[in-house]
C-alpha cells in the first residue's frame, strides 16, 4: 500500500461513508423534529439503512483484506518466509488486520439491526473498537520513516482516536446528534486526509517531491489538517441545509 | 504576532469574554434561582444573548484574520513563496486558522440560537472544537525556540485544554453553574496569561529582557500562573457577589 | 515467574474468568429479556453466584501470594538480605502484591454480595483498582529489559488500563451489557496474552528463541495481539450465541 | 521544607482528613440506609459539618502559607533578591501557592455550605482544582533532582491527580458513597505517603541515608506505595465496620 492509490482507497471508503453519515443523521434529525411532515424515514426504516450499512461496511473489509492479501506484491496469505528466516509483507497483513475488525464491526451491525438477539449498543462499541485498533496499528507502523511521514500520520492519528472517542460515547449517549456529527465530521477529516498523505508521499503525475525534513512543511500540514477540518465542517453545514430545507418543505 | 501587542490583543478579546461570563453566568443562576424577584433577564433573553454572543465572535474572529493576513508584514493571502521556493509567513496563516474556528464557533452560534434548525448543543461541541484547535495548533507552533518561551506557551496549553474539556462537557451537562464557572475562570486565566507572555517574552518600555534560560524563571513563572488564577477566581468572585446582591435586592 | 508455567498460570487464572463471564454476562442479559421463559436464572441466583466469584478471587489470590513466597527459589516472607544489604526477590514480592488488590477485591465481593453492610458498587470500583494496581506495578517491572520484553508487555498494559478504566465507568452504568461484553474481551485477551508471553520469552519444548531485537518481530506481535482480540471476541459470539439458544429454546 | 517535618506535617494533614472521612462518609451513608434508627446525625447535621470543614480547612492553609513565609529561613514576603537579582525562596512561596488554593477551597466550602448563595457543586470543583493545582506545582517542582527523590515524589502524583478526577467526577455524582470513599483512600494514601517521603529522604535518628541510585529501591518503594494503599483501605474498612455497627446497635 506504500503507493498513492493505497491510500485514496482507503480515503475514498471514509469520503464515502462521511458524505453518507452527513446526509443520514442531518435527515434523521429533521424527521425526529417533523413527526407529521417526515415520510422519509422511519424509526424501522433508519434500523434497516443501519443493517444495510452493516453489509456495505462488511462487503467493504472483505474486499480490502482480500486487496491487501492478493496484489501482485502481497503475501497471498503467507505469513513467514521460511527459506529466508523473516516474516513476510508485515505491512498488507497489517492493513488486512485493520480491515478485519472493520469486517466484525460489519457483522455486529448485521446481527444487531438484522435480529434482536444482540443488545443494539453493541454496533457503537465494535465500531469504536475497529476505529481504536486502527489507531493503535497506526502507531506501531510508523517507525523509521522520515520526519514528515511520520507528521502527516501522526496527524491522522488525532481523527482516529477523537473518532474512538467519540463512538464510544455514542454506547451512552445513543442517539445525540451532536455526537453524530462529529463523528461524521472526524470521519471526513480522516477521507479526505488520507488522500492529502497520498499527494504529499506520491505525488501523482511527475510532481516534484516535498522534501521530507523541512520544518516548514511540516507547520504548513499541519495547519492544512485544520482546513481540512473547516472543510469538512463546510461539508456537513451545506447538506445539513439542504436535507432540512427537503423535509421541512 | 512576535511582539508585545500580538499577545495583548488576543489576551484582551479572552479577558473581554471571560469578564462579561463572569457578570452573565451568575446573573443566569440567579434569575433561575429568584424566579419573581428577577425582572433583569428572562429564559428568551438569555437565547438572544447568546445569539448576539455569537455575532461578536465571528465578527472579532474576522476582524482578527483580516488582520493578520493584511498586516503590513503579514502576507496578504499569499500562501506560498513561488520565487523563494518557500512557504510565506506561516505563522500568521496558523493564527488566522485558530481564528477562523472561532468563526465557525460564532457562526453556529448564530444559527442555533437565531433559528431553531441546529441543535442549541451544537454551539458548544463548536466552541469546544474551537479551542481544542487553539491548542493543537499551539503544540505544534512552539519548535525550536528558547526554553522559557516554550514554557510560557505550555502552561497555557493547561487553560486551553481543560477549557476544551469543560465546554465539551457541557454538551451533555447544559446549564451546569459549576462548568461554567470553570470555563469562565479558564477564559479569565487564558486572556490574563496572554498578556504576561506579552511582558515575559516582549518587554515594553525598555525593560531588561528575561533571561530565557534561568531555571528558576521558570519555577517562578509557573508559581506565577497559579496565581493568576487564583486571581481570576477573585474575578469571578467580585462579580459573583455584586450581580447576586442586585438580583436580590 | 521468569519462566515459561510462571505466565501460563496467570494467564490460565484470567483465561478461566474470561471464559466464564462470556457464558455468565450473555445467560444474565438472556434472562432478563426472556422474563418468563428463563428458569436458570434470576436476580437472587445471580447475587449469590457473585459472591462465590468472590471467594474463589480471593482462594486464587490466597494461593498466589502463597506459591509466591514458598517457591523453592522465592523469599519466603524474608523482604531485605541484611548480610549482603540488599533488597530480596523483589520480583516475587511485587507478584504478591499484584494478588494481595485482587484478594482484596475478593474480599469486598464477598461481603457486599455476601451481606448487605457495603454498598455493591463498591464491588466494581476494588476490581478495578485492583486491575489498575497490576498495570501499575507491570510499568514500573520493566525498566533495563530487552526491546521485545518490554513491547510484549507494554501491549499487555492496553488491556490492563483498558480493563481498569471499563470496570470503572461499571461503577456509574452497573449492569450495561456492553461494558460487561468489553471487560469480558478485555480479560481473555490478558489471559491469552499472558501464554502468548511465555511462548514468546521463554519458548518451551527446545524451540529456538525470538530473536529480541529484530524490529519485524515487534511489528508481528502488534499484529498478533490484535488477533487475538479478535479470538477473544469469536470465543465471546460463540459462547453468546450457544447461551441466547440454550435460554430462548 | 526539605527536612523530616516539613513532609510530616503536610501528611499529617491529609491523614487527619483522610481519616476524617473514613468516619464520615461511613457514617452519612449508614444513617441514609437506616432513617428510622438514625439519631447521629440529619442532612443539616451534615451540612452543618461540611461548614466547620470549611473552616478548618481554611485555618489550616492559612497557618500553612504563614509557616512557610515566616519560618527563620522562609522569605518573609519578599519575593525577590534584588541586591542578588534572583528570585527568593521559591520552593517556600510554591508551597505557599499551594497551600492558598486549599484556602480558597476552604472558603468556597463555608460560603456554599454556610448560605445558599453559592451552589453546593462549587465545592467539590474547587477542591479538586485545589488538589490538582498541588500535583500541578509538583510536576515543575522534581526538575534536576536524584532519581529516588523524583520518584518518591511522582508516585505522590498518581494519589494527587486520582483524588483531583476522583473529586470532579463527584461535582456530578455528588454523594456517591463509591467515589467518597475512594477519595478518602488516596487522602489517606497522600497522608502516609508525605510520611515516607520524610523517612526516605530524610531519615530521622541518624538512620543510614538510603541509596538514591539503587534501582532496586525504587523497586521497593513502588510495591511500598501499593501496600500504603492496601493499609489505607484497612483503616476505611474498621472505621467503616465500627460506625455501622455503632449506627444499627
Amino acid at each position: 500500500m506504500g503507493n498513492f492509490k493505497g491510500h485514496a482507497l482507503p480515503g475514498s471508503f471514509f469520503l464515502l461513508f462521511g458524505l453518507w453519515w452527513s446526509v443520514k443523521y442531518p435527515l434523521k434529525y429533521s424527521c425526529r423534529k417533523n413527526k407529521n411532515a417526515c415520510y422519509l424515514g422511519s424509526r424501522a426504516g433508519f434500523q434497516r439503512l443501519e443493517f444495510v450499512e452493516g453489509i456495505i461496511k462488511a462487503v467493504f473489509a472483505l474486499i480490502g483484506m482480500v486487496a491487501e492479501q492478493f496484489v501482485p506484491d502481497g503475501p497471498h496469505l503467507k505469513l513467514y518466509n521460511y527459506e529466508e528466516k523473516h516474516w513476510d509483507h508485515l505491512m498488507n497483513w497489517q492493513h488486512a488486520t485493520m480491515y478485519l475488525f472493520y469486517g466484525i464491526s460489519g457483522l455486529v451491525d448485521i446481527v444487531a439491526h438484522g435480529t434482536n438477539a444482540l443488545p443494539v449498543a453493541m454496533d457503537r462499541m465494535m465500531l469504536s473498537l475497529a476505529v481504536f485498533i486502527e489507531g493503535f496499528l497506526f502507531c506501531y507502523h510508523l517507525h523509521g520513516r522520515a520526519m514528515l511521514d511520520v507528521h502527516v500520520h501522526q496527524l491522522l492519528l488525532f481523527a482516529i482516536f477523537g473518532a474512538a472517542v467519540c463512538i464510544f460515547l455514542e454506547v451512552f449517549f445513543r442517539g445525540s446528534i451532536v455526537l453524530e456529527m462529529l463523528r461524521t465530521s472526524l470521519c471526513i477529516l480522516q477521507g479526505s486526509w488520507f488522500w492529502q498523505i497520498g499527494f504529499v508521499l506520491y505525488p501523482p503525475n511527475g510532481s516534484p517531491e516535498w522534501n521530507q525534513m523541512d520544518h516548514t512543511n511540516m507547520m504548513f500540514l499541519t495547519m492544512c489538517y485544520c482546513w481540512h477540518y473547516a472543510f469538512a465542517f463546510l461539508i456537513l453545514a451545506v447538506n445539513y441545509t439542504i436535507v432540512s430545507c427537503i423535509v421541512e418543505a
